[in-house]
This record gives structure tokens, sequence and C-alpha cells, in this order.
């Protein structure tokens, strides 16, 4: 049935659901199922609802809007073009192609307006969590009487897919306790996932499933109906102390006569015909990527974007003048600028670290730092996963964060994340996304397999997240095989655009916390010990900071020779490098430490600087208490590590048996150096 | 308050705390907490419902037991001690000591009667839901009219920390949907997690959550109340059509006066003096590690188990006169036996894939090769996460699985596992431990970082379980980073005990399953293609097994001489090797193309075969669509991979614009062997 006389909502409507079946068809790749279903439901809250400024997608207060279920990318690009963000034409035309602003999937970073990576299914719901908990703290910390200069909503589109994820559990339950009232969500409730008529397996009731959570649920509303969704947003909106879930009935592929309603809808292009004939149920008469004038004009949201930010721009300005100081952190805090006296309270920290020369633990060493730290950055936004205890990611400066009966903050900023490593992780993203904070979170490093993705998510976004992985090898000792990590370090390593620091005494993990906090552009990971480490003695204090140093020369260890070869070592074997280096040194025999506490970090360094702390024609012999494969790539003759799993036992009786003694470190070197034969050992 | 005149009963739980509290105070480490608030809990289920024989915990038909909050390990080794498993008392005094039965997380094939290893938090629900699942589909496939060989429950103890977990959203959401009545999981609702009370981070009504999942809720009930427990669990056995939560009120340390009640009863040990404290209380007066006979005598589960398993074999021998090839097949199945047929089986399907020499994606060459082996092998149970268009995980032979409404299973075998990638592989592990069973299931290579940990238990518990992860790097294209795979080939083959294969093409496929299906000890990982791949001509067949082998001399390309170097390459990049090979062949440069589909499985080939393959002296190039620090441990001298995210837009494209064109190759392979300079590209 062609319509006719159609409402201009409705035409707008149309205009998004024209532009991603077309886009997609042009890309012949895509998803114009999501897009077309949820175009509706985009106008009653884009045209309606969203606070935004289409000139400026970084003004502080506007709304952050979140499609969970990436996959329809071509929605958000609609929007965004409609709209009157920087995103023309050419660009939808161009959808998919290599070096466009419209990826596959949206991405933060890459198109104006797009305020997470989304894609993989959970994590843009989880994101805007974390976006929703900024916003709440922040308005804590810095909204004063009758200055609301923070007070935005969070909305997010998701679907069943997201909600079947586990990831949806931890960040919607913890939405709950938190009383995120700004979030508002809106399940896109199609009943259709890839596999098809999703009844077999997925037959949740969401809504109770979203009240036990402790969040109001909306609906079912008819998704097709921009005013009952437009009145469930209005409704939403006075929420004071709840989430709130929109459930909202939609057709996927709405408008494609023969698709609708289908998997088929969801992952490839309707086709030439199907478009034809979705084009005469539309009553959409346009070419391709043409768009009537009266529908730009009435998506154009400049104007009323524009104003909005003028309005608060002025109460800003009441603000500051009010509070000229805190409005002052506020824009740094934004801004993402550390504070001026940062690289001083660094230095502090090591000077004092290097000082005391203390025997702890490097998560022991990891909380001194972030006492300096926290002390001086309130920024710094601390968590766990329900080890608050074991990471000591607590410090003075950070009491725990609580949410009080009225729904707000406590002003606490350590956040008891529960036993949730993946939402915390996707969690902090979020945070980091909305600005304002850094956030950091511990649990065991073996538990960074729970949250892989969301540390990889915050690598590809190029986001400020530090990861706090205690626990960092078999030295946890009783606990055993499943709490002992064997491959985590290596495989963190292997992750695109990630640092990975595994600091081997004090002053090296405040460096760590120094370059982690100093990296705008990054995520972090550091991995440390449960077990006391002994301090280094260290010179080139300064060298830290380039992941890779020499730590000690044959003549540290009383040796006056040249190093005729190189130990590697990392985190808690240093200590080991450094017994061997002793005993080969009473042998006769130099050579030199190398601590490598982060090897992408010196990965980066200049092939100079890397040839003086490696010499080639020096064999070296690398020791970590890891999986010995991932060594291979600096050169080495030998690995000292471990390649099977753990055992459960007292941390010395481990090292023992899986063969950490300095006297295999020494047998290995001499070996490699050939002045040793073989024993039979495994290297 | 201490307790005179205790009943039996109150006794046998008591003899629970002692246990746990003695032997975590022996180790010095461990958690008292969890054994001693579940111990009444543990006798209303171990004493009055567990079906369970003692002398043999592979009795096919024994109900399952899993501590899903496995750190209270000293619940289940006490539980199996005192029934009477071969645990003698000298194994709990050596609690999480080295080679000991006991050791601090539960693990299968250490300790006889623990099901699975659990302590990664959220798994063994998971595991049971996998567990639960093959009981059903094992009793519509054998079970016949007056005869019920497979009817058993599977048991769960839970805690907070496992409901917070998002993996068990996804597993008891699916146990919901597949109505698994014999799930019958008992919540340990202390309140306490290790960060404190749980209020400020876990407000769910778990008790609506799981009615919203479609199970069953009773209570909550007093965990203290044996017969209250004993009651509930009664009344959860009666289900017919839906799983059961019992929720247990519970004092987490109960027993000791000071601890109880507190996170500080959670990890560590009570002390000498809390412990004097706590035998007062509880009235027992037995020194550490001595249990009274009647104690012992009330607990004995020896004769009873013989009984029940007797009784079993008395129904079985009347089965199996009824139905003696579905008795001998059953007996097959549960042993873990492959059918007479397979490696024929396999040879044939080898022979057919080399015969037609298809070019097909070996996504789609694994569906060929799944064909054949799910036709000849019944045990074979497919499944997706909601990809199976796209992974190509079902066959003719697999008709999807569904539950019926009176809850029976449908006979299908291929499982629409939804969006639950986690859920998906921790139920696989769980279904494998059942036994009757081999799992195997799909999802995009990217998102094997939601699964991660579940594929690491599988390999510590060496578990047959079979991922197949398509998509398997910027090949798929237009999707995007988000869903390109660069670190995960890499990331996955660190794991230890695991076997990841990449194969090139249809007949690597088909070797690549066999051996996947072959390997009882092991998890695999198949990541295969999305785009098409030519077939690679080969003679060495047989040697494809071995995880390397050489493909092609430069004979192969038409040059008559010895090779100068050799090219080691992986799946989609061996098509590329050939070209380079090809074209270095016609430029007079003789070199060898190696085809490395499981660098796991080469790793353990002799020194001969190693060397035979890559000669010393040889310079190696390796080319792989991944990060390339991995391939140093084969000593190349360079890679062509991609280290860092990849991009949206068409395969090809991509190709061109990451260098993994032939010709880059062959300029890589030409700098190697030092006939041509760099030309300042990366490498």
């Amino acid at each position: 049935m062609a319509q006719t006389a159609a409402s201009t909502s409705t035409l707008m409507a149309n205009a998004i659901r024209a532009l991603a079946m077309d886009a997609v068809q042009q890309a012949n790749s895509g998803h114009p199922g999501a897009p077309m279903g949820m175009a509706d439901i985009a106008v009653a809250l884009w045209d309606r609802h969203l606070r935004h400024n289409p000139s400026n997608p970084q003004w502080a207060d506007r709304d952050r809007f979140v499609l969970s279920n990436g996959h329809g990318s071509m929605l958000i690009y609609a929007l965004l073009h409609l709209t009157g963000y920087a995103l023309p034409i050419e660009e939808l035309r161009a959808f998919r192609q290599l070096h466009s602003k419209t990826p596959g999937h949206p991405e933060v970073g890459i198109t104006p307006g797009v305020e997470t990576t989304t894609g993989p299914l959970g994590q843009g719901i989880t994101n805007a969590v974390g976006l929703a908990l900024a916003e709440k703290m922040l308005a804590k910390e810095f909204n004063r009487d009758g200055h609301a200069i923070v007070d935005h909503h969070t909305y997010v589109f998701l679907g069943d897919g997201c909600l079947m994820e586990g990831i949806s559990h931890e960040a919607c339950s913890l939405a709950g306790a938190w009383k995120l009232n700004k979030l508002i969500a809106i399940y896109d409730d199609n009943g259709i996932s890839i596999d098809g008529q999703v009844a077999p397996w997925f037959i949740d009731n969401t809504a109770q499933r979203f009240e036990a959570y402790g969040w109001d649920v909306i609906g079912p509303v008819d998704g097709h109906d921009i005013d009952a969704v437009d009145a469930a947003i209005a409704q939403a909106k006075k929420s004071s102390a709840k989430p709130t879930l929109i459930i909202a009935k939609t057709h996927i592929g709405k408008g494609s006569p023969n698709r609708a309603n289908t998997a088929k809808a969801h992952g490839e292009p309707l086709g030439a015909e199907e478009i034809k004939l979705t084009r005469e149920q539309l009553g959409w008469n346009h070419e391709p990527f043409q768009i009537p004038a009266e529908v730009y004009a009435g998506w154009d949201a400049k104007a009323r974007g524009a104003a909005l930010e003028q309005s608060w721009d002025e109460r800003f300005d009441t603000y500051a003048t009010a509070h000229p100081e805190l409005a002052a952190e506020f824009a740094r805090r934004i801004a993402g600028v550390l504070p001026a006296n940062f690289a001083q309270v660094a230095v502090d920290a090591v000077i004092a670290a290097h000082g005391k020369a203390e025997t702890v633990a490097s998560r022991k060493a990891s909380q001194l730092a972030l006492e300096a730290f926290t002390a001086a950055l309130p920024e710094l936004l601390g968590g766990s996963a329900d080890l608050t205890g074991s990471n000591l990611t607590n410090t003075k400066s950070t009491p725990a964060f609580r949410v009080e009966a009225d729904g707000s903050a406590n002003g606490g900023r350590h956040i008891n994340y529960g036993v949730r490593e993946f939402g915390m992780a996707a969690i902090m993203n979020g945070v980091a996304l909305h600005g304002g904070y850094i956030p950091y979170g511990g649990t065991f490093l073996t538990f960074s397999d729970y949250s892989r993705n969301a540390i990889r998510m915050a690598a590809l976004m190029k986001q400020r997240v530090i990861h706090v992985f205690t626990h960092d090898s078999i030295g946890l000792g009783e606990d055993g095989p499943t709490h002992q990590s064997i491959e985590h370090v290596a495989s963190l390593r292997l992750i695109p655009g990630l640092d990975v620091w595994r600091p081997a005494d004090t002053t090296e993990t405040v460096v760590a916390w120094t370059m982690a906090i100093g990296n705008a552009q990054r995520p972090s990971v550091l991995a440390l010990s449960r077990q006391n480490l002994p301090y280094a003695p260290k010179t080139a204090v300064d060298d830290i900071a380039k992941g890779g140093y020499v730590l000690a020369e044959p003549s540290d260890a009383g040796l006056k020779k040249k190093p005729k070869g190189v130990i590697i070592a990392t985190g808690s074997e240093v200590q080991l490098a450094l017994q061997a280096q002793a005993t080969l040194a009473q042998q006769g025999i130099p050579v030199r430490v190398v601590s490598m506490p982060s090897t992408n970090v010196f990965d980066r360094q200049d092939r100079d600087y890397k040839k003086a702390v490696l010499p080639e024609g020096l064999p070296r012999v690398a020791v970590e208490m890891g999986v010995s494969d991932f060594w291979w790539k600096y050169g080495v003759s030998a690995v000292v590590g471990i390649d099977s799993y753990g055992e459960s036992a007292p941390a010395p009786v481990l090292f023992k048996h899986f063969g950490f003694t300095a006297e295999n470190v020494v047998d290995t070197v001499k070996v490699a150096l050939g002045v040793a034969k073989l024993k039979g050992k495994k290297r």
C-alpha cells in the first residue's frame, strides 16, 4: 500500500530508510534492516528530544547518543548528515569505502557526531553506562546551586543482540545500582536476529529483567508510532533515580514489502528489485541520495543546536563569574589536559621511590604511586572488579563512590564494579569518551581474558583507560592454574595501540603510571605482582620511560669487563636476572641486564637507542614467567619462560618447580654464550 | 553459644566447617567462608538427593555437581572425602600444595569426583548448563519407552560473584529457553563479596531476574535449615519444563563468631585464635583433620552409591537386550571413542576435496568437511552464536535443536546459541565434560575475545571442543576494524594446550577438522576465511597433519634449482606465497613455499622433520594477515604482516592497501635473500 500525504515526520523517517537501503545497495554490503526499522524512533529522539549542536560535536554538555547495534551504522550516518553535521552526501555515497567517513561500523574519531565505536555487541550500551556515570559524577563535582553546567542525557539504541550478550547484564545491573536516571535506552524489539525469529533462543521477559535491575521500563510501545515514542522519551526524562528502558516493537526492514520482518533484511542489500518495490511502498519517488529540500529543512538541527549551545555558554559564563576556579578546572578536565604540576608530581614520586628503595609487591608500589597521583589529579577515577584489597587501586584520596537516595553521587571516586570485568572495562571506555575523568580499574591479570575485547576497543578508539592487572604470574601461588597468567602479558602486547607495562620495582611502577596517565591517545595495562619484589638499584631512571633500558652492567656486579651477553627481563624476573648477573660475574662472565618493562614502548624508540640497549652480536636471553614465544622477536637465543599451565602451590615452590631460579638463568646464559653445554633442559 | 546434642546432620555440616577452616589455616591460604556458609546446604543436597557412587566417579548416569563458586574448593574436597571418594585425609592436609589432589580451585582430572574446573566466576554455572543440555539431548537420543538410561540431574552451587558475571546471563537465559528442568542451582545468598556488603554494587532482584529467564525460583529459604533446603530440592526435582533456582539465605563463614557475615571470612585463614573460638561455638572438640567415626558413618555414600549404580547397570542390561545397537552406541559415545570408520571418512573427504580442487572460502570448505563428518559421527553437536549462515556450521545432518512444549529435545543437533559467544564456549565445555558429544560452535574470529577464557579453560581441562572462527582477517572487508582480526590468531596460538588451525584450502580444512575431531585431549580452533581461496595443488597431503609442510618447491614453479629461501604462509596468504614463488622463479630465484596451517602442531614434530621443512641457513619470510610479532620464533628475517588495525573497505582494496600483494611478497623475499635492497618499506 503506497502512502499518500505523508506527514513531515514520516517523510523524515523515510529519508533515513531510503539513504540506508541505497547506501547499502551501492556498497553491496551492509545492514539495511535496523535503520529502516528504527527510522521512526530516530525521528522521535533526534528531532524532538536530542540536545546537540551539529556545528560543534564537541560541545561539552551535549546529549550523548550511542548506537549500540552498530551494524545499523547507516542510521547514524543518515541522522548526522540530515541534521547538519559535517558529513556531506558524498560520504554517504562512499559508505564502507576506504578512507570514507562512513565505515562499516561507526567509529569515534572518524565521523563527527559519533560518540563511540560500536559493532561488537553489548559494548555500546555499556559505554553508555560509562557516559552516564561520568555525567552524574561530573554534575556532583562541578554543579553548584543555580548552576547546572553538567546536565545532559545519554540515549542508547540497542537490539536483541546487545541484550543477549552477557556484558549487557553487567552494565545494566550497575546502571540500576548507580541510579543513572539520565540514561535512556530504546530497545528495537523486532523479534529477529541473524539466525531468524529469536523465540527458540531468546525468551527473556526483558521488561521483567530490567525491573529486576532497578530500571523503569516503559512499553512495549509501537516503535513506528512517532508520537508514542516521543511520549515515552518525555516520560523517561522525568525519572529522578532510575535509568529507563523503552521497549519499542518494530518491524526490521520496515518499508520493504518482501524483506521486512525477516532475517534477510538484517545484513545484506535489499537488491535493485526490492528497492524499487520499497520506494513504491514508501511513496518515496526520489533518486538514490536525493533528499527533498523540505525533508532537509525538517531535519536541520543547526539553528536549534547553536541556540542550545549558546544558552549553555551563557550559563557557563555566569558560572565562571561565580566560581572562576571551578570553571577553569572544568574546562581543563573536559579538554583532557593534565594539571600543570603533573610532571613535578611524577618526578617527586620517582625520587621518593628511588630514595626509599623499598621491597614491596608491584601492586603495592602501584598503590604508592597512586597515592601521589590521585592526590594531585582529581580526574583519576579508580575502581576494581571486586578485588579492591587485592588490586590496591584505592587511595586516601579516592573514597568509595556511592549513590545517595535521591540518585545523586556522593563525590567518591573509587568504584566497586562488582565481579564484572568486561563491564568495568567497557564502562571505563565510556567514561574516557565522555571526558572529565581518566578511568583506571583493577582485576587479576588472568581475567583480562574476560575484558579483552573492551581493551581492544579502547586501543582502537585511542582512549586513555588504564588497566591495573595484579597477580601477574605463577607468583600468585596457591590459587593455582585458573588464576595464574601464562599467556596474558604476551597476548596483551599483541593488541595494536595498547601499551603493556610490567614493572620490576617501585621506580619502574611510578614511571609506568606516569606514562599511562600522560598518554592521552592510548590505553595502558599495568601487570603487577602479588609477591614482594626487591628494589633494583639503578642510575638510568630517565630511561625507564623508554620501555627498556640498561639496568646493570657487569661493573655493577663487580666485574670490570665489557658485556658478552645480555639478559632481558621484566617485572618480577628482573631480580633473577640481577642475581644471575652477580653469579656470572663471580665466574668471570660479564653480562648486561636489560630491564624491559614495556616492549611496546621500547619498540617505538629509535634504532640507535635500541641498538645501544641491545647491541648486535651479543647473545641475548630473555627471562619472563610467561609463554616464551613472544621473546624471539628480540633475537634471543634462549628464553627462560613457561609454556604450560601453572600449578597450585606456594610461590617459592613454583619458582623452583618451573625453573625460575638464578641458577637456571645462569646455566641458560652460559649455554647461550657457548661456555657451557645444554644439560637437557627445555631451552 | 556452644551447641549441645547436635543432630547428625548438624555434625555432618560442622565436619565440613572444621575441615575447611583447618585446611585453609594449614595452607595459610584459601577461602573458608563459602564452605562454612554452604555446609548445611551441602548436607541437604549430598546426603539426601545427590545420586552418585564414590567408588566410580565415571558412572555414566550419575548426577553432576558443579561448585561454580570454585574458590570454596574445600567444600567439595570435604564432601568427596567424607562421602568416600579416593581422596584420603592426607590430601586435605596437603590442600593447595604442589601435586596434591586438592589444588586451590577444583580441577577436573586431578580430583576424583570433580566434574569441571571452576574458579573463573560464572563459568561453572555455564558448564552446568552444558552438562544439563547434554543430558537432555542424550536422553532424547538414547532413551526408549520403558528405558530411561539417561536420567540424571545437574546441581550447581553458586554465589554472588557468578550472578554478577555477564556469562551467567547468557547461560541462564539459554537454560530457560531450553527448558532444562533437570538443572537445579542453589544460590548462596550471603550478601557479601570481596569488597564487602554487596548492596552498593549489586541490587538485582535475582528471583525476578531468573523468572524473566523462564526459571522456577524457590525461596528465599534459610540456607542453614537443612530440612528447608532438602524440601526445596525435592520440589525442584519435580519440575517438568523449567530449570530451578533455589535462593538460600546464608551467613558466610557461619560458625566463626567474629568473621561470619564479613568479607574477611571470604579469602583468608581465620587465624588460630578465631579457629579456637569457632570450635567452641560449633561445639566441635576434635583435632584438626580428625573426624569422629559416627560423622564418617553419616556421610558415607559408598553403599548407597554402589546400589544406585548397580540398579542402573541392571536397567542398562535390560535396555541392551531390547536395543543392543543403541546400547553399544551409547557405550561408545560415553567413552568418547570415535566410530571405526572415522579414519576412512576422513581419507575419503580429503580425496574428494583434492579431486575437486575447488575454489571456495575456507568457511565453505569447513562446511563441506562437516557434511562428511556430521553424516558419519552422530556425536558432532554443532552450533553458532547467531551467525549460522556466516559460519556455515550447519549441515544436512544437523537439523536445528529445538525444545518441545513438554520440555523434551527434538533430536536436532545444531544449536542456535544466540549472540552469546562466551556462553556458547563455556556451555560447549560442559557438553564435552558430560560426554556423549563433541561440541563445535562458530562465531567471527574477532569475537574469540569474548569467549577467550572459556577457550583457555577447555585447554586447561583438556576437553575436545572445537571453535569455528570465520571471517579471519582483513579479508572480511567492509565490516571494518571492529570485525577484522589482527592479533587474534597469534594470541590464540599462545594459549597452552590449544591447537589453532588456519587452513589454506579445502584439503587443509578437511585435515584440520580430522585432527580436531581426533584429538580427544585438546580443544581446537579453526580460523577460516570469509573470502574465496583457490585450491593449492599439492602432493604431500599426508604432511598437512604435521601442522607445517613443504607445499611447493621451486620445481613446482618451473625452476629446477634448490631453494635459496623459504616463504612460510598460512591460510589465505598461501596463495600469495605461491604467486610470489612463481614470479621469483621467472626471475631465476628459487624459493620453497611452506604452508603452516597449525604452528602448534608443527612445534610438536620431531627436530628432524622440522629441519627438513625449514632447513637451517635458508632465509625465511613469513606471510600472514596478522601481527608480525609471532613469527620471529621461526627465525624469519622478515614478516609480511599487519600491526595496525584494519579499515572498512572491500577486501581487494584492503589487500593492496596493507601490502598483501604478490609483488610485495616478492620484494620482501628478495631483500631477505640479499638480491635487492630495502625500498623504504615498513620492513
